[in-house]
């Protein structure tokens, strides 16, 4: 099965669009959880256990991991490799480099980490872009229109409805999909005329502040798997108590209902 | 001392502008070299010995060691770690992401692994670079015109010469560089137009056949660090046999030569 598949099959089982971030921090970990590689992973084994029922997949950021060092890397291996198998892992890495280097980034993450899909950054262009959709039967999200304050600087619409169209025309697989984020509804509904059915990850709804109904109307195309909506620190923070775990399963439960309450009334 | 103090100095003392990129793979490594952690390591540590009095600053490519999975990385940290102290190490990562999560990468990059510059990817703005350019004493090369075949795809004129002068503009600190590939002089020109002072590390001279003189030409502003000049695969693998050590030695001493030569005459 390749990604787009397992996907599918994950959402049409589970009835579920939410990705559920895995960004973990010290600083807004419960304080009872021991500052130690174990205590990081028991932390998101906690996460995942009771967000799974919930999850259409799940997505750690790299960076939170590599900036623990080596031994965050081994709680990154680690964790993907407890994801239960029928749960999607999407590495979110952002890499792009130079074709051979991109090469080996898609390596890491796809072999050694065994991640499902990754997140890439598309500013080197397609021989950067290519190595990843070369696993066909991994998922390769490319950055498109991100949702932080600095996506005002460069990408403008000549250049991320460019983006769409030619990953669009590189995808010969069917294993890519864009990361458009929920902070700008109507270029997410651009993006959908010309990206066709492609996946769109969308993060931004939530401590970001998109607006879910729009984004959805605006995402959707009648397909399976049209998007998957991420939040991260709403879930994982919840509380910051020793209850952690029960709230974050709340608000996984809670985001998933109103992404599919949204969905019926469309 | 900052980066670029730091750098200024290396140059005057040795003078060299020779960037030497390691970027290790086992296809092209010596056969003799065990295939294992300490077997790269020691490779490593060889081609920085016999290099390092031509080298002004090295360049691991994050690619080649995360490719081999969390013992990759081990290497990495330790090869960083026994460069000299008076030779600059600047991390070729490549990262970028929103505000809190490149604010880790940064973290990763210069307080784990102890780097003192890195190469970053603009493509999500500001406040994506920012919490590189904060740590006011490393250096932080953006990516602007990179010189591999899809740079052609969404580096055009109007995106790469508006990085170079936003750049220039956030470069509060004075800590920021670009990355401009050889493979366009003439843009190399125009960028150094727009950025100043601003050192331009330059990768493509070697392998991918850029022109040493008129990169040079169009680099240049005058100052003591106008640029670098990045060579990795052709000093790396200058020979596969047991004096691959002594071949590297020969290749850096070369180019450093060469570009020396090419300075003084213009």
């Amino acid at each position: 099965m390749n990604f787009f598949e397992k996907l599918e099959t994950r959402i049409y089982s589970s009835q579920t669009y939410l990705c559920v971030g895995l960004d973990p921090v010290w600083e807004r970990i419960p304080k009872h959880i021991p500052r130690t590689q174990f205590g990081l992973l028991d932390f998101l084994d906690q996460i995942v256990e009771k967000t799974k029922n919930y999850a259409a997949v799940f997505k750690p950021n790299f960076a939170y991991f590599e900036s623990l060092g080596v031994s965050g890397m081994e709680v990154l291996r680690e964790i993907i490799d407890r994801i239960p198998q029928e749960i999607p892992v999407i590495g979110d890495a952002k890499r792009g480099d130079v074709e051979h280097s991109s090469a080996l980034y898609a390596k890491a993450v796809f072999e050694k980490l065994k991640c499902d899909a990754v997140t890439v950054n598309p500013y080197l262009g397609r021989d950067s872009l290519m190595p990843f959709f070369d696993y066909t039967n991994k998922g390769v999200f490319v950055l498109c229109l991100t949702s932080n304050p600095g996506a005002s600087d460069f990408q403008f619409p000549e250049l991320f409805l460019k983006i769409g169209a030619k990953v669009s025309k590189w995808n010969v697989s069917g294993n890519a999909g864009i990361v458009v984020g929920a902070s700008r509804p109507e270029c997410i509904y651009e993006l959908r005329k010309i990206c066709g059915k492609m996946p769109f990850l969308i993060p931004g709804v939530g401590a970001q502040g998109g607006n879910l109904e729009r984004t959805l109307v605006s995402a959707d195309d009648n397909s399976k798997i049209p998007y998957l909506i991420n939040a991260s620190r709403s879930i994982l923070y919840a509380s910051s108590n020793e209850d952690y775990a029960l709230h974050a399963s709340n608000a996984a439960k809670e985001l998933r209902d109103k992404i599919n309450l949204c969905r019926s009334s469309l």
